[in-house]
């Protein structure tokens, strides 16, 4: 059995990872760490109780590497960044579900997290965590970092086309988040009675996910991404638009993800839905092409927190340790 | 007081220019025809019981013409077309809800909605029910058609800006609306268990409302339309993005708008959300100047079935009878 | 113009009322009391931008009862009697919409407000603002409490019946409420990801509303009150069981509401559904009797902010000011 | 491996038990009958492609013999009564979901379903699935009746407290359930306009989940059950209040559920929410005991298509196959 450790247990990304744990044959949660220490999980989230009897602690890198064999950060921009040092001299393996390691880029780090990065060091060595991409790469790493949820969204799509996507404009994206996906601070906008039956667009051209996205296109591919939040829990639609070069075949790009166990190409003509990725670790799309406009329309679906955090976070360890990488996560979709 | 008939009753248009009419101060409802005749509004529509003894009937021109100063029609495109005619020819007013006298070009007509014209003779005759741009046709005239929703939540935003738009890519626009856009009609993707915590795309690049948008843009503005559903009941948003020529001064733009009653400007920076419009007739929107990218982000939100449909259709007969133009309109948004 | 001022103007129940004053003929607001004084209403609540130019102002008793004849209080429990008072005595009318005044037995309101009544000499003055029942008190009055939102639910059904009602068992209250009902205040229960898709119970046994409905059964019939809120924001459905005394005529009963304009009988074996009445002054209700178990089952639906709240405080208003009833409040409901 | 086969697949039931199976570490769907016979499972139900093969096939009971260890039926009341017979006489073994073998009364089978019971005679093998009180027979039989999602919700905390329940009274059932309850079949009421933003009470004293309540407390309890359905999809919480006995000691009741995996006693003044159970096999449930009324109220949760049917179902077949009862259930609840 792997002994996991989950830092950051409390928020949203946290609880999922630790439901993944409690039902993987080969994983089990061993500690958790949050600033509610002395508590059991399941008296902080009784939605945990009687799945787990680990209690809260605070951080001690040198204990968690006694008990872990990895530990996943579940934690906001610009606090793993000062814990994963200590954790990785102390030998423990770890998987950065935060944004601190995936921009290779020390100055799109400070423009967009406003802070400058305090552990260049490490960012040769962290691996992105996008399986399909990286898989020969994770299995030997020690430091992950899993990609933002809305970055998967539009990389799984839109990675296998890039070199037929014309230059001479932006890749539009306009997503729709769930609003788990903004985490469980309180906020007016998200109070029950303001945020039902609503739907608001956020941080347009500003986002931090933008700088990821195009840095997984290959750099010289811009990014118009316009993020919205709409009136449910769990799920993000992107629809992408943008120009195709002349002869780009979409279908035969999409040829390579024959053999991926959680990515479903849903083919031209049928279009993604969040419904049926809920609960899952599966992205889903499939595209639209626009004779009379010349451009290419491709809307995925992702369960933000499963495929798009915890789940993804699980596949990269099964990665590391050998596991079949579908260990744990073969859901199909909670619909309804 | 106006005496108002409406074709079409039971339709969720229907519905909610009756419920208008209920409280509008100069105006009421004396006739309502429906397949299920013979029956009491409030039988059919138990929401609308004790607010009006109007019983159902059916279709008959000349006996509509005797009771009726003016005729609403709520139908699903393709049906109006048939009945207008005998209505005008019997001399009564007639504002359309529905599509089939907005668009101009008949060969559109029959792209999108799957049939020839039938009616073309009144094209002509027929004005665009959108108050702010057509006021003096609309005071005189005895035809409306009121335009689509999605089409308002485009117009009102995009036309003031339309000579600093860029002509070298479409104007992309990604709106979501709530449900009852797609009607009473039984349909499995709607079901409730379905539809609830779900957001899908649909007709991309084909839906009926992109010739629409083209024509009042003028002609020569390319439209890519992405419409998708999200799981709540009112309200459009629409993301609109688009190339804007050097020394576009949008602000300047929208004073035009500075007298209007139902549009607000909120100004750079500033989204609209679909919470502060819900039951109202207003339309907001604010934008994002991307300097990064080049782009302009315009985001609007308007009440789909209030000031996208039987508001603004409200808003023509007081116009067509010499009312002030807000009379029975002046709600502010239901939030919560 | 009947002038009208608010003080709470910015909650939920102050804001529903502003909408309504908003499209009332003969009333106007002209003076609006918040804490954020200075700000205009529309910069502070952005759905009622452009519907009026009031601005907030702070607290003066003099002023107001200048500016206004009739001022509507919008607070939570404790905080209306200390300012009716002043209000009273400086000669303005006052409708309270909080509970302050509800409860005529002080040492309840202690009981379940947690506090002493600080204004008793005007219990006797203020008269209940059920107006189907205080009608000719309301006429001539110049003090109103207001209603509780699940009293109203309650009260509606229960009290034709009241002489019918065995005293053997308590009257069971199942009820559930909207979000709106908790008000604006943040509180992680009513996050959007907490609450949506969640169902809850709360205050069993001790809900403050509980007493308010016995005082207005006649005292001598107990009742077991359970609240409850769900995932949506508006709306409050009432299930209502009890054991009727033999040869109860429920129909015979509930005529003599017959002449009321806002209540719906809808008879037996009729369900009220909170989809109808929502947006809407209308208490609607009907019922099943049990013949297995001899007992009845009332369920009932009331929007606890309109008709539950800012709509009853209208009414109010119109008998105070000799108007008719309904005016301003003859809305069918909003479905959907 | 268990091989497993499901009659029903594609109804919500269905589906829930094909995603359970998906995961379980012992047990693999070998077989599925719907009437889209031909279709692959992902084909008819996108949310489950990728993760399962099996072609939906016609109903052949020799085929199913030799394909399955056991057969779930997720079927509707009046159909599984005639295809068990055939099945069991072929030797497999059947784990019914639907309601034909629950209820011993065939005279109660009649009055609540509308027919006659075509196989009384395996009314007597058929054990009642309710895991905590039948163990013992369910590790012997081949024919099992899992209870309906209410009547769980209801069982749970009420069975140990029935010797302390006066009769004096009914026991009243207040339940709300999430739409997925009504399944798949289309129906105005729960169209997305219709049903969100909406509660409605139905089939008052007459719902058929009534008899089977009472016949698992023993047949002497009268129960006053009142469903209801909210705007959401997974999960019931029933508010159940009675008259206690003189002295009854509510958690001395419950002692005996602590070795229970899936049952949570929360306690007194602890109140159970749908969030906290949904996508999961557990029943939460605390109490409020009254003083002022003398009545006990307690409210429990449970996921209707999770732990109220596929996981109870999953449940009982780890029992009949002698593995761990817990095997491929151990989900904490997904919140959010």
């Amino acid at each position: 059995m792997i002994r996991a450790g989950v830092i950051g247990a409390v928020g949203y990304a946290g609880r999922e990872l630790i439901r993944l744990l409690g039902i993987h044959p080969e994983a089990e949660l061993v500690a958790a760490i949050e600033l509610e220490s002395g508590k059991s999980l399941g008296e902080v989230m009784p939605a945990l109780a009687k799945t787990t009897s680990v209690k809260l602690e605070t951080f001690d890198a040198e204990r968690l590497a006694e008990q872990c064999d990895v530990v996943f950060m579940a934690l906001h921009g610009g606090t793993s960044m000062d814990l994963i040092p200590p954790l990785r001299q102390a030998g423990v393996k770890v998987i950065d579900m935060g944004p601190d390691f995936r921009l290779k880029n020390t100055a799109d780090f400070k423009k967009y997290y406003g802070m400058e990065h305090r552990a260049p060091e490490l960012l040769d060595e962290a691996v992105y965590g996008l399986a399909p991409y990286y898989r020969e790469r994770l299995a030997t790493t020690s430091l992950v970092a899993v990609p933002g949820c809305y970055v998967m969204s539009v990389l799984f799509p839109v990675r296998p086309l890039v070199d037929g996507i014309s230059r001479d404009f932006p890749v539009i994206v306009d997503a729709i988040s769930g609003l788990s996906g903004a985490g469980r601070a309180l906020h007016e906008a998200f109070h029950f009675p303001e945020m039902n039956e609503n739907v608001r667009a956020y941080k347009l051209g500003m986002h931090q996910h933008t700088p990821e996205i195009e840095q997984e296109l290959g750099g010289d591919v811009m990014v118009q991404f316009s993020p919205h939040v709409g009136p449910y829990t769990r799920g993000i639609l992107s629809t992408i638009t943008f120009r195709p070069k002349a002869g780009l075949d979409v279908a035969k790009c999409y040829e390579r993800y024959a053999g991926e166990p959680f990515l479903r190409v849903l083919g031209e003509g049928k279009l993604a839905e969040v419904r049926f990725v809920r609960g899952s670790n599966f992205c889903d799309f499939g595209w639209v092409m626009d004779k009379r406009t010349g451009n290419l329309i491709v809307v995925s679906a992702i369960d933000n927190l499963f495929g798009g955090t915890a789940g993804m976070a699980v596949q990269c360890m099964n990665i590391m340790f050998g596991l079949d990488e579908t260990k744990g996560l073969n859901f199909g979709g909670m619909a309804p």
